[in-house]
Order: C-alpha cells, then structure tokens, then sequence
C-alpha cells in the first residue's frame, strides 16, 4: 500500500453521487412534472451526478475494498463536501440565477441540516426548488445518523465511544450485525418520517407541505415553505405535533432500532432521553410563565410557543413560529444558551449535545464529594454504564474546541464587520447546526442573504465542521495523521 | 465537637477585623487630615470594627484553634462576605451619602479586586474615600494569594492541587514552612507595590496617584483617581508600565518567593508563566496591528494602547485608557472572550485562568493522539509535573461550572430587564473578577450605577462566587457537607 491509498474513498463517493443523482430526480417526479419549472436543471444535475458517479465508481476497479481508520476520516469528512458540493447544482442551474456563493451555502446548510437559508420569498418559489430543500436535509439527517451510530464510536470522537455497540467495532464478525442495525436505522427514519408526514396532512397541511416539513423536522433541519416558517399555519395543534416530531428527531436513533425489536425499555430508561426531554419542559415552561407575566399572553399560547421554539433550537432544527426574540430580555438571553445545547448524540441533530453537559455534570458532584472526601473511591456511571478516564477526557477535548472554534469563527466574522451579536451567535449557530441566529440580520425574523460573501463561507466552514463534530477535521491537520 | 464547632472561626474573624480597623485609619493618617473630610466616618468606621473584632476574637476563648476542613471552608467564605460588610461602612457614613446597595457594591467590587464602580465624579472625589478604594483591592490582592497558594490546593478546589506544595499539607511539620512562605508572599507583594509607586512616580504621577494605581495595578482591582480611568494621564509611557505591573500581579506569587530566594529558573521556565505573557503578546499584537488597519491610528499608539487595554482585561484589572469598543468589530469580539480568560493561578487576577486552559490543551493533543493509535499510552505532564485524572477532572468540573453559573446569572440579570450584551458580559465581568463589561451601560465608558438595585446585588453575588472559585461555596449547598 502508497502511503495512503485514495482509491476506496473514491469508489465510494463515486457510490454516494449515484444514490445522490436518483435522489435528484426526486422532485421532478414527485411532482410530475408540474410546479416543477426547473426540471432541467434537475435532470442536468442528476446527470452529471450520475457520470461522475460511475466514473468514480468504476474506474477505481471491481474489488470491494475495507477501509483503513485514516481512509475512513478523508471518507467522512470528503463526503460531507462532495455531496453539498454536486447537490447545489440544481440550485446553479435554476432559474433563480444564485450566486455560487448563494447556492453552496444554501446546499451545504441543507445537507448538514442546519437550515440558514439565503433565500427569501419561499411562499412563491416552485415546488421542485423547495422540494429539493428538503430532501437535502432528509438526506443530511440519516447521513448524521449513520456517522454518529457506525463511524464516530469507532474513530473515537469527542467522547462518542460511550456510545459504540458491538456492531460498531467493524470486525468480520459484526458486518451482519451492522447491516441489521443499518437496516433498523432506515426503516425507523422511514417509519418516523411517515408518522410525521401523516400527522402534519391530518392537522390541515396539504400533502406537498406535509412532506416537505415532515423531511425537515424529522431530520432537525428546519427548511420550511414559507418565509414564516412553521408560522404560516397559524395552529397551535400543527406546532405541538411539530415539537413531538423534533423531539425523537433528537433522539439516539439505535433507540428505535431496539423499540422495532420490541424493547421499548432501553427507550424509556435512557439517560440521555429523560434528561432531554426533562430539560425542554423546564425551559419551555420558565420562557412560557416568562411570556405570560412579561407580555400577557394566553397561557396555551404561550406555553405551546416557548416548547415549539425551545424545541426547534434545542434539537437544532431551527423553524420559528414567530420572533421569540421579541418576548423580552430573558427569552434572548436563554435563546443564546439554547443554541449551543443540541440534542441527544446519535440522533440528526447537532450542537453540544445532552450526554456531554452530563458527564460534566457528574464530574461535578464527583468533585464535590471529592472535596470533602478525599478518600472516596467513586465510580462513574452513566446509563449504567461504567464511565472510562478515557470517555471523558475525549468529551472535554471536544467541549474545548468546540468553544474555542467559537471563539475564532466569531473573531473571522466580525473581521468582516459583524457586530458583536451577529457574529457570535452566527458563529454559533453554524457551529452548532441549528439555523437562526440573533440580532437583526440572522435572527429568526431575519435571512443570512445581508450578509458579505465572506462571511457566508465563513459560516459554510463552520456548518460543516460543526456537523463533522469537528475533531474529525482537526485531526487531519496534525502530523501525527499523516506520518507512517 | 458538636456538629461544627464554629468558635474558631469566629476568632479567625474577629482577628481580621481588628486588622480591618487598622487599616481604616490608613486613609486618614496617610493625608494627614488634609483632603480628608470623612474623618469621622472613618473614625467611627474603625471603631466599630475594632469593637466587633476584639469581642469576637477574646470571646471565643484563648485557646489556639486548629481549623477542620469544613471550618476552612466556612472560614474562606465568611471573611470574603465580613470584610466587604465592613468595608462598606466608611463608604456609607461618609457625606457621599451612597445608599445601601451602592456602598456594598463598591465595597464588594474592590475587596473581590473586581473594580466595578458605581461612583461617578472621581476626579473632584475627596482623597479619603479614593485612598480606601484603592486600600480595598490591596488588601483583596494579598487575600486572595494567601488563599490560593495555602487554602484552595488544600481544599482541591478547581484543579488548584497541581499547584500544591508541602506548605499547603497543613501538617504540624509544614508549619514552619507555612509562615516562611507566607513572610515571603508579603514581601514580594510590598516589594512590587513599592517598584510600582517608584516607577508611576518617576513618569509622572504625583504621589497621590502613585499610591493608589500601584494598590489598583498590582492587586490586579482596577479603581482610578480619575474617570477617565489610566486614560486622565495621556501618556503612552505610563500604559506600558502599567501593562509590565498588571503582568506582574498575574504571575503566580510564590514563583516570586522563589526569586527572592535567588531562584529565578522556576519563573521563567513557568509553563503557565510563558504561555500567558506570550497569549497577550499575540492578542496585543493582532488588536494594535487591526487598529492601525481599520482606524489608521499610529503604530506605537495603537500597540501600546493594545497592549494595555488587553493586559488589562485578561489580569481582570479593568483599567481603561479609552473606549476600545470603538475600535471595530473584531476588537469587541476578542474583549468579549477576553472577559472570560484570566491571569495565572496562584496571582491576583480572576476568571478562568490560564492552566485550565491550557490542561484543556493537553487533553486535545493527546485526543488527537489517540484517534489514530488508540492504544498508545501518554503521560500527561504540565510543567515537568505529571497531572492526575483527579487534576484534571477537577479543573474540568470547575470550568463547566463556571460556564453554567455565567448561564444562571446572564439569565437572571435579562429578568430584570437588561438587554443581551449587558446581562451576558455583565455576569462574565462579574465572575471573572475583571470590571468593565460591553454594551452602552457597562462598557469601560460606562458606569454600574444606572443598573437597578436588583441587578447591582446579583452582581455582588457574582464577584464573591467567582473571588472564592465558585466550588468553595457551591460545596456547602451540598447535603455531603451537613453530615457527619
């Protein structure tokens, strides 16, 4: 073997863009055709896809090859750029005439199921366009969900080996494991993303609707139809159901696996899920009295409201129903935390992640004991799991550089003449895949098309280290990678 | 004993007031009773305090008491709270006729070294009360080392046990060499105050001055003479000097023992030592360097002016020469973070401090180190020591709850009505212990004065949090602590 052999990444990318160009024809045909004035620009798109597919595919010869650790980080992290990458392309070629810039940065928040979007007058736009919205961020979802449960627990980031099954050790052995569990993953995603899109048509969306925002809540991706948002239907019922919806779009996925198999109490009794869920409740519930005291709302109203908005930005979906940040001093404030959060590791969405700010949490009390009791021997346990040195320390490192690439994502966008506001929670909300920000431009009233050109890929940088949980693209910069 | 036996602490006490009243008659004997109208407050003030402290400390009996941990714990928080109490009294008595909430600010604010003020009309301010601000933080300063270097490695508060030597065993051996570390922590504390007055003196200053910038710049506090802050002197020489004596106050103090000692090897091969002079000379040099790019102010104004203003910041002095939020976006991006950092532990200076971040660091190198040979074994070592999981585990807990804290209180100051910026750099000025935050209201051109009385109170609770590194309170709230 070279130094390191390219040729199976190749192939399988060459794989992806082939699944990638079927996915392309997607809105033509579901639409058949009508609403559909840039069917060009899709089949065009899918083409090309399609060469380039084959090309890569095949030319990289017939032998299935396994992958080294270090082909597997180029593969993950190159993958993460080639499909944003090919999947602007309808977005080039359309009649909308965006900029490169535009398009890319539209593509890459869509797959990494951030959902800032440069795109404003949605409600008129054509149906293909929107529909492609979409399923880049359906397809982003699922792609998060298999990184996070088959390759980040093997590659060790952040902490994430917490989470690695059997079937993630990738021996010979586990290969049938791993496909039954992959298998599971997409027929829950599937089965999910049904319930959702059944559930939004029975509230009173209309089918294309339905669809579209059943794509974008379950993968916590947060497009919408609408420059409203999930505000343009005007129901209380339809923003319940969407928070349910977000909510086990933030769940660890192999939850779902195991509830398919007939254990529900892996689900129930997860640490994680309960401190989720238990976490959105509180805060709803404070920003919700919050409202209700502040500015008089009707408590359903409000309530329903706050665990919406809460919902959306915790999972890191990013739909607003209206602008929260008009609800007074301590919804903003509690907003900019939020949006670091995120939801729970192995689910579509990104931030920080629940079981993190856990295991802190229990380094916490274990200190505080500690403090008093020098000699207390402690075990660490999580989910009844005993916690490694290891685990945690590989948390914390990822804690680390994930604030201080805030901090140096903040400091390059207000180079670019960002105020203090817009570029940190720009920063962060890149960082953390979530969609608004705050302040003026990227608030969630707002649209990130004010923003300079550079500040844009600034923030495509930052979506896509983010989504990549970041040490996976850091450790291609050390030599240790690239020495033999 | 009974369940805690608190008569030694209130001994410890009373011996600290008796100190205290001595201390407040320093205003009033240093300006002869010229330029000091308040005498009688001061006079009173002293009273009071002698009275308080001779009944505490001969009531309790003549027995010497030696201190349990728990009574440790107490102790350190009671004299952070008795202190400021008495403290404010001069203040309040005096004709400046400052209410209640105010003169416990001020008080607060300088004992914590803090430097936050709510007093405006410094310049015209009689001599007396501008001298025992300025006493305040001298006297904050060298609590504040005594307590790092003898109480908090003991306490394994934060991580601080790396910092551990054999005096702080608090064995009947290491007695000795308590005291004699001890003598020598004042000795280089009155060494450096007294190079300060020398050098403030020969740029310039008049004696007056000289004192009381010497007491603010090496106790790393930050109270002026003047509004104006270090600004009212105009002179680039000055900022420089006071930059190298702010550096001074944030270097851990027993490297100066050392010194004194004839030892200068362990401070300048000091890891946490070099990273932090390095740190603010690249931060420096990026802010100066964007300065004379974005606003074509002169090199040497620009480089001085950073220099100051960020060595300021990150000792958490909180001196200002000007307003550098007007310098451009990136400058008030870079000050906001800045807010955060802190000085070396074992100094003067509050927030973070530099060896969490950079045992942070060591854990990332070491991450990337294992994500591509996961069964290599590293030994974590931080300046030639090597660092326990404990140690790092303990630094670690600290910082979360330190971030979490800055939450909590963010949250809380936004209800009572201020606006993002304010409430978010107000609580992380507050705990770090720095003075200026951002935003119209308490930027380094603002003033705490316009804040209501709710918020100027939570911020008092913020500086005592953030001076006694936040465990050594939060550990009393734990049920671990009540039981026997």
């Amino acid at each position: 073997m070279p130094l390191l052999n390219l040729l199976p990444v190749v192939q399988i990318l060459g794989f992806l863009l082939i699944l990638l160009s079927f996915l392309m024809t997607l809105p033509v045909n579901l639409l058949m055709f009508s609403n559909a004035p840039d069917w060009r620009a899709f089949v065009t798109s899918a083409g090309v896809c399609l060469v380039v597919g084959l090309l890569g595919f095949f030319s990289t010869g017939r032998k299935r090859h396994k992958l080294q650790q270090r082909q597997m980080f180029i593969l993950t992290v190159s993958a993460w750029i080639v499909i944003p990458l090919f999947s602007s392309l309808p977005l080039l070629l359309s009649d909308m005439r965006l900029s490169v810039t535009d398009a890319f940065f539209e593509s890459i928040s869509g797959v990494t199921t951030t959902g800032s979007t440069i795109l404003t007058g949605l409600d008129t736009m054509p149906g293909d366009i929107l529909l492609w919205r979409s399923i880049m961020q359906w397809v982003g979802g699922i792609g998060i969900i298999g990184m996070a449960v088959a390759i980040l627990p093997f590659l060790r980031i952040g902490g994430m080996r917490l989470f690695a099954t059997e079937s993630s050790e990738w021996t010979e052995k586990a290969v049938p494991r791993t496909n039954l569990l992959a298998r599971g993953l997409v027929l829950s995603y599937l089965a999910i993303t049904g319930a959702c899109i059944l559930v939004y048509w029975l509230l009173g969306m209309d089918f294309f609707n339905a669809i579209n925002h059943a794509f974008t809540t379950v993968s916590t991706g947060g497009y919408s139809t609408s420059d409203l948002s999930m505000g343009q239907f005007h129901s209380l019922a339809m923003l319940f159901a969407s928070s349910v919806f977000m909510m086990l779009g933030g769940v660890p996925f192999f939850l779902f696996v195991r509830l398919l198999n007939g254990q529900a109490k892996p689900l129930l009794r997860d640490s994680q899920v309960r401190f989720f869920i238990g976490f959105l409740l509180v805060v709803a519930t404070v920003i919700g009295l919050y409202q209700v005291m502040e500015n008089g709302t009707a408590p359903a109203d409000a309530l329903v409201s706050a665990l919406f908005n809460v919902t959306s930005v915790v999972t890191t979906t990013g739909y607003a129903s209206e602008d929260y940040t008009l609800w007074g001093p301590l919804a903003v404030v509690l907003f900019f935390f939020l949006t670091f959060v995120g939801g729970c590791s192995g689910s579509t969405s990104g931030g920080m992640k629940m079981f993190r700010f856990q295991l802190s949490m229990l380094l916490l009390k274990e200190q505080v004991i500690r403090l008093l009791h020098p000699n207390a021997v402690i075990a660490r346990r999580y989910n009844g799991r005993i916690i490694s040195d290891e685990i945690v320390a590989s948390s914390v490192a990822f804690s680390f550089i994930f604030l201080a690439t805030l901090a140096v994502v903040s400091a390059v966008l207000s180079l670019m003449g960002l105020d203090l506001v817009t570029s940190l929670t720009g920063a962060a909300t890149a960082l953390a895949n979530v969609g608004p920000g705050l302040g003026d431009a990227i608030g969630p009233a707002g649209n990130f098309q004010t923003l300079p050109d550079g500040a844009k890929w600034v923030l495509m940088v930052a979506m896509l280290l983010g989504r990549l949980e970041l040490l996976s693209v850091f450790v291609m910069f050390s030599p240790y990678f690239w020495r033999n």
